[in-house]
């Protein structure tokens, strides 16, 4: 074995001893660390008992269901798919295998993300009982494990399956090779498709429910322990945030790494070092975010939000040293992709291209959802006039936050293509997801955070306690908003490395079809098919934000259901039945992720198997189109509505109970399906019909087109 | 001359006569007609004088506003626009008059539409008083006046200007002619983009302010004449939605006429009657309209609705035999178009896809947006959780209602494109137009209905005469959005058929540049120009929508201040300064309407000038699929909202003054400047950014691409 396989193992074990390591750490905590009385431990107990039990027991009902589509579809991969021109290999049943370790990493990343963050949430309550600096530290480090976990399980996973396919077919084309391994990529996205639209629907579900009825019509606070589904509320932070963000990352980083490796297999399939230098590019985040997180400290309360904007700064800038040492030493000076010569240094300027868009596109996000600027103000302000300028204003907001990261993504394609073609673009992509693990880790933060405020108010913990947790929560709510923003421009760089890939696939597969040819805008398939793919996002949208509706009107009876009849339960004397409302929760979030997994599933396969490989191209890029612009804005729109909220709560413009705050409640009820559900929802969406389409190049190059033959196109 | 060119002349003399007839039968009836008092009749006159003096202040004001921007815009293209294959002429001044000569006849449709609308409205109220088939039978022809005079200009003025160019350039290639007249679509496009949007504010400042202040804060019902901003409202409907709409519809027809003459040049450049067989398409219109018109018959309440579709289905069958007739009549059996041969059969098919699309989406639209159909009754359902499910639901709505109208779109190109090609995708959006004049005609009806129900309002004409106004108000809301639905999807394949045409000349113009090749999804400068042309709909959907947000602020100021400064004003004693309010709104209209204005000319022009042809053709192809999906969205959302509103007042789910008519109220607002304002706006911006495309052909060709020639890409 090469050094750089040793290197890409030693550095994705690296991330796991540390997620490990932080991860023992943080459990060994005690629970009982702060509180008071023996009632306030057993309270305490019994209310991080129930999260996390609900929150395990939503993973597992979700993971059975999981089990059957993977195998299902593992057996679908592994019939469709095989190559024409190695007739001794069968590629499907390679790809059904990585497709299924994929899956399984993807579940795993999942599980220990929930895991941890359950673990973390009531430590960081304890803890802030001793003040902010130590409450920081657990949450940080509970975040921490998810981040470096995930990396190094992707990071190995990627190296295991290069390793086993290498192993059982030595005699395969590096390309073809690397196309088998994308069924590791498809892996990870699907799972992330359920974990995201399934997170999504429950943990929206539970928020509307819990809102509408225990805060409009009962008058009492958030996450009062009398509100039966408040449970269900703490478990879908864990459900959607957690594992949900977790998954579409985990996604985004094995996907745009298959893509680069794809492309890269047509110049490096004998320079096994230029070959693996995607997987490595991930590999290196690890130790340079083991070095950021480190480095920080918080003593005080104001230092908290810098910290984390700071984290992501460093790390950053850290990276961008050690990738032009990396780049330097693994790519040759100059290399040739389909006839036209790229250099070394002109990958990493795609590299530092999406670095520095990604971040861009953080700020901007930044900009957009805090109340410490102008746009998030504006919105508050139009709450004077009522819920509808409150709505109007921060769609209009959605809508104008949207330009700034869509051109920021527009100059990374740009640079990337110009400096090495569509290996660029799949390096720049990368080069976005450079701070992954400290974004996730920030993501993971964020969560964890919020559950400890909301286990301080259910048990009583005292204002200085739930003071403490709110405001690593509010640091975290705005970190969270620059990750979703890093989530949405990678989702789309990836996207277009992975059509890149799957046109450049298709090329060397069905050559007399001339495909790159054929995706011309004037083509009159590419053109029809544009408009199809363009009008999936707003289809996919829709289904999502019905579905929360639907699943909310549930919860919503269930809950008034409990006030109603449970004696004694606005009096604090009867229990309510958390229980049902997570049931509730689960039901409904696993009902409606079919119809958005047959969507998203089908209409590749379908319209490729119809009408062949270029309207596949257009359906990829119609969607990509108009579906990063919508995720920006839906993204973008949900956290100011729920920032003019805050702001207003704060004490500006009339403050908390006033007909202003009420108008911005309407405004966050409507942003919640918008920024936990179908925006980062349509990330999944425009990154797996991709990576679907180039794991079915051999299908589609091989059986796709009939209709189009028939008629003699 | 031909026989073609006098049976233009003929048909379209023939629409002007039929709406001078109708004009002179309308303004005939004394509006004295039905009332029962001295008084009754003086307040009657001062209302519609109000209206009637206020819709004319404000054209006068815009129209000095659109005087200058005409002068100094015809300049610049005489000065950018010259074909360097014809160093001795020069086209720019010819595109200049062209471009002015479209100015002049927009604005004088506008102008025409305004005035007719006018002086029907109070003599539909009039009418009223004697029966429901009268007031409807006044309140048709008003729109027919619309009808017939919009596309008789439009068909007179596009074979003047040919006669014109022709006499003054007898020697200039076919081809070249064409794309000087295009200058002709270009005027008619950029008055309509200033009337769409200009009015478009105007309405709903009015609107939201007149709502918000009378009848949420001040408890007074709709129209009620102590509302300052009642008789904005009103000069709204007419600013907006007639002169709005016909300037709108006049340029699709200008623009998809000028597509279909500019790509047909180059196959029919000595064949005549070939050549301007796309004109004759809409004159053929015109008689068919009036028989459509003439058959149609109201006798009871009931019959308004049916008899409205009606005229859209029997105005389509005929439309469908009379172009048979004339296809095969005018167009050769075969002919060539960029070495691709078509048949005047397929060309037929072409124009049928576009009809049978056009009514496709129409009969969408009404299911997505009438509260017969269970949609919006779910939207409405939605409410009884509150205001917050309502616009979930309703944006759900809307984003699910896109998806019919753009398959229908999808098939229309792919039909159209199959079967001619280019030049069949231009006469698809003429067939998509081919009931223009039955559309304007209801389209027109609309507001007039909606004028005189406000009017009987305002006067106390008596329960009976509003419930008939309210009645051929609600038909005209219902064929209003199935207007609405025709008007965008003609757009989107008016704008394709541009980009066509486009793209057709510059390949002349320009060969060596192998602008058809380079125009492929795979180009960087393509790829990164889509994303940008994707975003330009969201941002200047935000523009438009918080203009309408800034405009009522200002609105709502005022209303609030004559409510609170005038004595007397609720009781009725003192007299509300109407003047004011429509003052606020022409302000507000003129000066939001700047910003948008530059985007949209500014945009094209300057990617043009930079990075030349093929960036151009991505930003036009990026915002038409994502502006299209989003304007079927936006204005579906609002009708729906709007009907769901009045499913509840008609009495479901609680009815009027219940929480959940208040939840709906909100949705409804939201609505407001979705399906009146940014909505429809989103039709001119994908049309005129093409058009203006094609006037600047040449200058893209010679000075175009600046930064990319010095790059070296």
């Amino acid at each position: 074995m090469t050094s750089i396989v040793l290197w890409i193992i030693a550095l994705g074990a690296l991330g796991l001893i540390v997620a490990f390591y932080y991860a023992k750490q943080t459990a060994d905590i005690p629970i009982a660390a702060g509180v008071d009385s023996p009632e306030q431990e057993e309270r305490l107990r019994s209310i991080h008992g129930a999260i996390a039990e609900g929150a395990m027991a939503f993973l597992n009902q979700q993971y059975k269901y999981l089990a059957i589509f993977m195998i299902a579809f593992a057996v679908i991969i592994s019939f469709l798919i095989d190559d024409p021109h190695t007739p001794d290999v069968n590629e499907g049943i390679y790809t059904a295998v990585s497709f299924i370790l994929g899956c399984l990493i993807s579940i795993i990343s999942g599980y220990v993300g929930m895991k941890i963050a359950t673990i973390s949430n009531v430590r960081v309550t304890a803890a802030a009982k001793s003040g902010i600096s130590k409450a920081f530290d657990v949450a940080l480090k509970g975040g921490a494990v998810m981040g470096f976990g995930l990396v190094g399980l992707a990071v190995l996973g990627l190296i295991i399956i290069y390793l086993i396919l290498k192993a059982f077919l030595p005699e395969l084309d590096t390309h073809i090779l690397m196309e088998v391994m994308a069924g590791f990529g498809l892996g990870g996205s699907a799972i992330a498709l359920f974990a995201r639209v399934g997170g999504g629907i429950f943990t929206k579900a539970a928020d509307v429910g819990a809102d509408l009825v225990g805060k409009v019509e009962q008058g009492i606070p958030e996450d009062d322990p009398r509100n039966p589904a408040v449970i269900a509320d703490n478990v879908g932070d864990n459900v959607g945030d957690v594992a949900g963000m977790g998954a579409d990352l985990f996604g985004s980083c094995a996907e745009s790494t298959c893509a680069a490796l794809v492309i890269g297999a047509v110049a490096f399939a004998t320079n096994l070092q230029a070959l693996l230098y995607p997987i490595l590019i991930s590999a290196v985040g690890i130790p340079i975010s083991l070095l950021t997180i480190l480095l920080v400290r918080v003593k005080e309360e104001k230092d908290v939000a810098p910290a984390l904007k700071n984290m992501l700064l460093v790390s950053s800038a850290l990276m961008a040293i050690a990738v032009f040492a990396v780049t330097k030493m693994m790519l040759p000076e100059k290399f040739e992709i389909n006839g036209v010569t790229y250099s070394d240094l002109g990958v990493y300027w795609c590299f530092l291209s999406g670095l520095i868009g990604g971040l861009t596109i953080g700020l901007y996000t930044e900009r957009y959802t805090s109340h410490e600027f102008k746009y998030v103000r504006e919105v508050a302000k139009a709450s004077e006039t009522g819920a509808a300028t409150n709505i109007i204003f921060g769609l209009a907001l959605g809508y104008y936050s949207s330009v700034a990261p869509i051109l920021a993504i527009a100059v990374s394609v740009f640079i990337s293509f110009s400096f090495a073609g569509m290996y660029g673009v799949a390096i720049a992509s990368l080069g976005m997801l450079g701070t992954l693990v400290v974004a996730l880790t920030i993501d993971a933060y964020g969560p964890i955070a919020d559950n400890a405020g909301g286990i301080a108010e259910m048990t009583g913990m005292g204002e200085e306690v739930r003071e403490r947790t709110d405001l690593l929560d509010a640091a975290g709510n705005t970190t969270a908003a620059i990750g979703k923003g890093f989530a949405i421009g990678s989702a789309v760089l990836t996207a277009l490395a992975l059509i890149a890939a799957f046109l450049t696939r298709a090329d060397l597969l069905a050559p007399e079809q001339k495909i790159m040819e054929s995706v011309n805008l004037l083509d009159p398939l590419v053109l029809t098919s544009l408009f199809i793919g363009a009008v999936l996002p707003f289809l996919f949208s829709a289904m999502t934000m019905k579905s929360v509706g639907k699943a909310a009107f549930d919860m919503i009876e269930e809950v008034r259901r409990q006030f109603k009849t449970i004696p004694g339960l606005m009096e604090g004397t009867g229990k309510p039945d958390y229980r049902k409302c997570v049931e509730i929760s689960t039901t409904a979030a696993l009902r409606e992720m079919i119809a958005p997994g047959i969507l998203i599933f089908g209409t590749p396969l379908f319209v490729g198997f119809l009408f062949g490989i270029p309207a596949v191209a257009g359906i990829l890029i119609g969607s990509l189109l108009s579906g990063g612009v919508l995720a920006i804005a839906s993204a973008n729109a949900g956290g100011a509505w729920d920032n003019a909220k805050k702001y207003i709560e704060a004490g500006s413009l009339g403050g908390k109970g006033s007909e202003m705050h009420k108008a911005a409640v309407v405004g966050d009820t409507v942003g919640d399906p918008f920024k936990d559900t179908s925006g980062p929802s349509l990330n999944i969406l425009i990154k797996l019909s991709a990576i679907l389409s180039l794991v079915f190049v051999p299908f589609f190059a091989q059986y796709g087109g009939i209709l189009t033959r028939i008629i003699g196109m």
